[in-house]
């Protein structure tokens, strides 16, 4: 199959080493919410602004911030051509619970066509075949097709605190015609899709605290409210009996969409099943009214995704807590507003916290929900780059997770963010024994190459763009 | 103060040592649930049986089971007096956590008249005393003014699984006229107290378990019942709202006491303010219509002492975890069944247990609640010895812990146990910075010693016991 002339021989000889260099990336534990990891995600920054140097990208940079870095580098030669403002992070999960993998997480394993490790797929598998992709045109045509900027972030799975700012002070340098990035899923291993919706985000911790000191459950228990039971009792008012989050005023602003557009969804999204048995999951649960698909993409959700409180050991301790703590996870639909929402959560766990007990909330990220126009240019390049990278057409779908730089993008930058992803339904992200498909690695490397090849030939589209007058700002980031 | 002719003045001259002695035996750290800790058991069941040979006691063994080992020693040598059966045990609770320990829980320190670490009152300080009671007698005397058998076991916190089989095993060399026991609660320094009423307990572990790996919440948030969420609805559903135990059946045992009892344990008992000021909480909770000292005692309670599942590190973790579990420890009262009451807490998880999860009950403890007559001679020996030992009338008290070994000593052995406590109310027994009083040490050594003359002086009561007859029988154990 030839790509581009002569480019995608090369990409066939590199397989190996690609792949070795993946494992490489991979074994830094750059797990961005744990502060002991700060100096793995220094040195992992570091190689990858080494390796970016090595495939011929041009001023390389690693931009400290208060927490961790942000990489850069640009290849801005390709004069008339539009600029591509290529995204991915290098920061990963957490990865307990550590006893439920069957490999260590950081020292990555190929098994059955699949490297295992946390960061596999999410996301240095799926940016990393940006980055064998440029590097296949520059080792064969000593140039690439169009304008490149890179903007590889640390931080993505803590909410990219940093990089919003970022983009603000360097907008100018930053300037590009559209973003690319490949942190998205496919429907299946020859069912490629283009995500065109992302759902926003709210993540809160929720604490209750009662005595100052962990009690006797016998000398106390029935005299004291127990913080882990006001902390369940809290969570159990969350939701109503329809599966509804039932925070009052929280679906003022969810968006009613035409049935047109459902019955597209209906169309291209998966049907309720693909999703339970993707899921490993016996039964169906979500709102009444709505497939698995819309209660994922165009309706809310809240997931409690830890609780600590009392003893977590084998056995039993005799004893009431001092204290619990909930993590909260919303995911928020158009035209909710996250500021909004986190006022109403605050407000409703006021008014339903006992008098008998303390309680905090502390938030950790807010991020809009996003929409990309599906008629974008860019969007038909990449569905031309899949046609050619796997042989199929892409699907248009939308995607419950978050990805907060794509309204950074558009806010700041004025462009649109093409999102095609690599990973696949059971490859495990954000659990034990991520994976990422090895046949999505090789393809997504030759995806990433025909995008690149496709955009270059769009230069009438992105005639006159600011971008192009603009690429040689990069150097005073 | 002379309490016992040359008795007492020993004890005086050998406090540091004894002090020594008894940071020596907390340092083993033997908590029983935790398997790993099993070596640490067996050396310091060694270290016990060794201290016990020292100071003269008989017979001494150290008796393996299935689990932990059981320790006893006897001293027969007292023809025609009583014979007193002195428990205790040398095992201790879990230390987690740790990180709220001001100073390491196995490295005992004394601080501001005290002695800190896990095991420092509950039992190691307490059961001591005895130990130093008898020392004290047989290094000054020669002999014990009447007959001793110890019983020192390793599986108290987990329920004394071992401990009922081996009593009834050895029923007849066990035989006595009394057991005597200190592990429990005075009101204050200066107000010493006598335990007469125990709460049962049944101690269960409640997991739900959802998807088969953890999930992303983005990506499944609202398609799938998260089964942290799950837990907290049923948890939520286990009070109603006048914060009774909300399980059919339940109530159907519960002793009412006549206004009489009532009103003694409203004279004898702490107030509310005092049990709020000992949990060193803000508001009351438990049941209406009853004090605090009555909803820790004659009624039953339901603690959730511990929740795992999902995320409990720092930050946030986008996850929905494929399990979730609870720790619930009922505390119960008369007539109270507890094979009845697992038996209707079981159906009743089972009716409330969401149909889109799955569930399992996992039972670790069951013990019935204990009553012991006031009126038995062994009380009024107690009540004289705390007279001499702290100069202050003991009042008597019921507790809302579980002592299971009680309704052993009275069903298998037909003998009443004199709870004769040396802990203070905020010596954090089960939390972190857990204490022991040094003055109730000293003070319970002494009391220890006026009961031993005070028990030996009763050989009318107990004349012709069977006990007596048997004393020789230990050796066949």
């Amino acid at each position: 199959m030839f790509l581009v002339r002569g480019v995608c021989k090369v990409v066939g000889e590199h397989d190996r080493r690609a792949l070795a260099e993946l494992a490489q990336f991979i074994r830094f534990p750059t797990v961005s919410s744990q502060p002991k990891h700060a100096g793995d995600i220094r040195r992992c920054a570091a190689w990858l602004a080494e390796h970016l140097v090595g495939i011929g990208l041009r001023n390389v940079r690693v931009f400290q911030t208060s927490r961790h870095p942000i990489v850069y580098a640009d290849w801005l030669l390709a004069a008339r051509r539009p600029t591509v403002l290529v995204y991915g992070h290098y920061d990963v999960q957490p990865v307990d619970p550590l006893n439920e993998w069957n490999s260590p997480p950081f020292d990555p394993v190929v098994r059955g066509g699949n490297i295992y490790g946390r960061g596999a797929c999410d996301d240095k598998g799926q940016m990393f075949a940006h980055v064998k992709a440029m590097e296949s045109y520059l080792r064969t045509r000593r140039a690439l097709p169009l304008n490149v900027k890179c903007l590889f972030e640390g931080e993505e799975e803590i909410g990219s605190p940093n990089l919003g700012p970022f983009i603000k002070r360097n907008a100018h340098a930053l300037a590009a015609d559209v973003a690319v990035m490949s942190d998205t899923r496919m429907l299946g291993p020859d069912r490629p899709a283009i995500t065109y919706a992302l759902r926003g985000g709210l993540s809160i911790e929720l604490e209750v605290r009662g005595p100052k000191i962990d009690l006797h459950s016998g000398n106390f228990g029935g005299a004291v409210h127990n913080p882990l039971q006001a902390l369940c009792e809290m969570i159990g008012k969350l939701h109503d009996g329809d599966r509804r989050i039932s925070i009052p005023g929280f679906w003022n602003r969810v968006r009613r969409w035409p049935p047109e557009e459902r019955a597209y969804m209906a169309k291209a999204g998966p049907a309720d099943e693909k999703i339970l048995s993707d899921a490993r999951v016996r039964s169906r649960w979500g709102e009444r009214g709505f497939s698995l698909y819309e209660c994922t993409t165009i309706r809310p959700s809240l997931s409690v995704s830890g609780i600590v409180g009392g003893y977590q050991g084998p056995g039993v301790k005799a004893v009431i807590p001092s204290r619990a703590a909930a993590k909260l996870n919303f995911r928020l639909v158009p035209d909710q507003r996250p500021d909004e929402i986190e006022r109403l959560v605050r407000k409703h766990l006021a008014g339903i916290a006992p008098s008998t007990t303390d309680f905090a909330v502390r938030t950790f990220l807010k991020a809009n929900p996003a929409l990309i126009d599906r008629t974008n240019p860019a969007m038909n390049a990449a569905e031309s780059a899949y046609e050619r990278g796997f042989g199929a057409s892409p699907v248009f779908l939308r995607s419950g997770g978050t990805i907060p730089v794509v309204n950074i993008f558009k806010e700041v930058l004025g462009i649109p963010t093409v999102l095609m992803g690599f990973a696949l339904p059971d490859d495990r992200i954000h659990a034990p024994n991520e994976k990422f498909h090895l046949p999505n690695f090789y393809r997504g490397i030759a995806t990433c190459i025909a995008f690149l090849d496709e955009m270059g030939k769009m230069k009438n589209s992105f005639a006159g763009s600011k971008a192009g007058q603009e690429r040689e700002v990069a150097a005073v980031l």
